[in-house]
């Protein structure tokens, strides 16, 4: 009964991709653009692999449909991954708070137009001891990791302190400027923020720095030479004493020549935040568009605001903590725009929604390919235990039974973009192995189910 | 390097939970109740064990600190698996959507006291071709899931659709009944929506119930026979035709007999939702109170409210599917505070934010406590490969160096809860082994790190 479930499952999910594939969205985007801007391009994608929506009841909100949330997600726990492994510790914050909190960060005044405005539809609710309240949706975590950081005594013994946080952030972005996934009202960003003294600065960003360049490696896009560094400095309208911006900068023109080489950053002069001097990652596109990903920027500005403070080992109380805000990925929603100009459609398979496709020769081969795909989904979607456990290696592995040529189905996967096709017939079932071949290779291999498993785990292990 | 930097990570976090848990938190709550209610017990808990907190910057938006956060990440994995397992597909859906569409889904009429509303600051920013908008923010996630449903025709075949999402959720609770975890403005649901044939009822349905016994049954709820089963038959004021409502009522007492049995539930009279009758199972507490944590509710009416449509096999196209709305931890947060109550802060060790304690016994053994360290972190946290893979094994492991006698060290670790205390002197050394004690019991045995880490994935699997 479990197993005519999940067949029937996978069944669904081939006939659901062929019906709707060759199909015109009902509302929405067109199918048909002739790709040239990146964004046409990814919308076009979107459309074939079903990967993302949008809706005029939400504009500049992004619907991640099933295999858009399998690529998101994946992204996420890579980071999450790597965050722990730098000392990052996650924290989960509110979205909305209320105004007095963004008059305390500044961002009442700096940034007030591209926040939205929270209330209550029965005001009565938002009225408490201290009065009526309105509050701001968050556009970004900093102000909330403040609140946490200072809700107790901080030891120098503790610092740094690292926060990661990977909450939905709302910007009101003109209705005219939105733009597939990288113009966005709501997005996602592998934020961190790290609470230091001057003098773990220098490891902190060369530590970012390091996660960023290992980083877009996995990703290929650092073997193009499209990675630019920047260095932006104190404005004309800037916040604190000029020595503390000077020492600040030196600090980061070390940190560059050190982790990237002094050839490969370059300055912009005035250009930093007015709290502070940043460090912006900039990857070019595959249509020659630069986007911004990767950030470090240096914050004397939160720290005093919001009255930070952590006990030095003198046993002083007024020491202040410096914050740096950092993201590897940036946008997630950016990110994933800039890996489907990458990969244009071809994810390495560690990363691919659709990871195999199974076709048995014919009616006769459906209940060992059914077997095969159980064993490769692996541990997680294995039904025959009552409950699945919460870490295991587990595969995106569908199965195409349909009543078509061996041939048709293979062209049909490899246009869906499969990273394998996995073949299974009389002479296959007799040697206990499978035919398996690449999307991208037409080599055939034998192989038993196990080496295939034993596959693929090496194969995402190894980020390919 | 890599080594003294986690070395330096493990240290702080032990001397972090050493200065702060003795001392009152500087803001939020006191730490001194004697537990008289679930709430307090659970702020009492918390702050002990530096879970979660509040502020009034964001009232009834819970902060979850680090250890929490670890919790409540390791709960939503656990059922991200399992709903993978039932056939779910997860997606990302938006936070605010224009009134239009909550007058759409009925919210405007019966919900709107208990929502948001969202504009932009900046009113311009709201506008467009067809006017200035306003938003809400979602208290629920069907609305958006019936939209990712009627992007697409659907076609029998495919049924059923079931989408899960984890979405945060707002709800505008007068600020009198915010308490603790339980009574929020801010939560996050094990949310799932499944779009089916009125044939396909019972299956799901059978479905849902199974995961939610075998679920409770992982946490230890199950067996002190506290979960109660309501089925919430039809109101005064219904929608839709009679005939269409007792078709769903005894669909669902057919499935509640078949799947707990006839006389493990009650029907409570006139109590269903205005669109369709329900399952709701409620968890009683240490204290007596009952809490509502899974529902499952059959809704005819959302799916005519969107338009809901897919093709038959004989081709017509007018077909209506059924919506199920159901939900096994219910509110994360609300879930998370039943833990606390059951565990008493004795958190499993698959679960607990707190798995192992090593304690070198004197400087000597700080060099392979700190080598046990990470090997017992597993692949995820280890430094030695400059990318931490996807999948692996990792624990939580922190180790206490301080000089401070060994009884010391264990009568701390064992007071914050660490499932397992690893002790390091010249005999385990010289042996290859390590002295390893659990919380609950001073038997202590000695086996190799190998062996311990085979250990810790042993009781991961099994949830204990």
């Amino acid at each position: 009964m479990q197993g005519r479930h999940i067949a029937y499952q996978a069944r669904r999910r081939v006939l659901g991709l062929l019906v709707f594939d060759a199909r015109q969205s009902r509302r929405g985007f067109s199918t048909k653009p002739q790709p040239e801007s990146s964004t046409q391009a990814n919308i076009s994608l979107s459309n074939k692999q079903r990967l993302f929506m949008t809706d005029p009841v939400s504009p500049g909100s992004i619907f991640f449909l099933p295999h858009g949330t399998r690529l998101f997600n994946k992204l996420v726990s890579f980071m999450k991954n790597q965050q722990a492994r730098y000392g990052f510790e996650e924290i989960i914050t509110p979205l909305i708070y209320k105004t007095q909190l963004w008059e305390q960060s500044g961002h009442w005044e700096n940034y007030k137009d591209d926040m939205f405005k929270v209330q209550g539809f029965n005001k009565s609710r938002d009225e408490d001891e201290s009065g009526l309240h309105e509050y701001g949706l968050k556009p970004m975590n900093c102000p909330g990791h403040c609140i946490v950081y200072s809700q107790f005594d901080r030891s120098y013994q503790e610092l740094p302190v690292r926060f990661s946080d990977f909450s939905s952030l709302h910007r009101n972005e003109a209705s005219g400027a939105l733009s597939g996934l990288t113009r966005v009202r709501r997005f996602h960003q592998d934020d961190g923020h790290i609470f230091c003294t001057m003098d773990q600065i220098n490891h902190e960003i060369a530590n970012t720095i390091k996660l960023i360049k290992d980083t877009y490696k996995v990703f290929g896009v650092a073997e193009k030479n499209d990675i630019t560094y920047y260095l932006s400095t104190r404005p004309e309208q800037y916040l604190g004493d000029i020595s503390t911006w000077e020492r600040a900068e030196s600090r980061l023109k070390e940190s560059l020549d050190k982790s990237v080489g002094s050839e490969k950053w370059s300055v912009r002069e005035g250009d930093g935040a007015f709290y502070g001097p940043k460090i912006d990652v900039l990857l070019q596109d595959a249509f020659g568009k630069k986007h911004q990903v990767g950030t470090v920027q240096l914050d004397f500005q939160l720290p005093s605001r919001f009255d930070l403070k952590f006990v030095s080992n003198d046993g002083s109380r007024s020491n202040r903590p410096i914050m740096i805000h950092r993201a590897i990925f940036g946008s997630l929603e950016r990110f994933i725009a800039i890996l489907m100009d990458q990969y244009q459609g071809k994810w390495p398979f560690w990363i691919n929604p659709r990871q195999a496709m199974i076709i048995p020769v014919n009616e006769s081969h459906v209940e060992p390919a059914r077997k095969l795909q159980k064993q490769l989904q692996g541990d997680i979607l294995n039904e025959n235990v009552p409950i699945s456990p919460i870490t295991g290696y587990n595969f995106y592995v569908d199965l195409d039974d349909r009543n078509e040529t061996v041939g048709n189905r293979i062209k049909d996967a490899i246009q869906k973009s499969y990273s394998y096709i996995l073949m299974l017939g009389d002479k296959d079932i007799e040697k206990g192995t499978v035919a398996i071949r690449s999307r991208d290779n037409r080599k055939i291999e034998n192989l038993t189910p196990t080496e295939i498993y034993e596959k693929f785990i090496k194969l995402e292990k190894t980020f390919q």
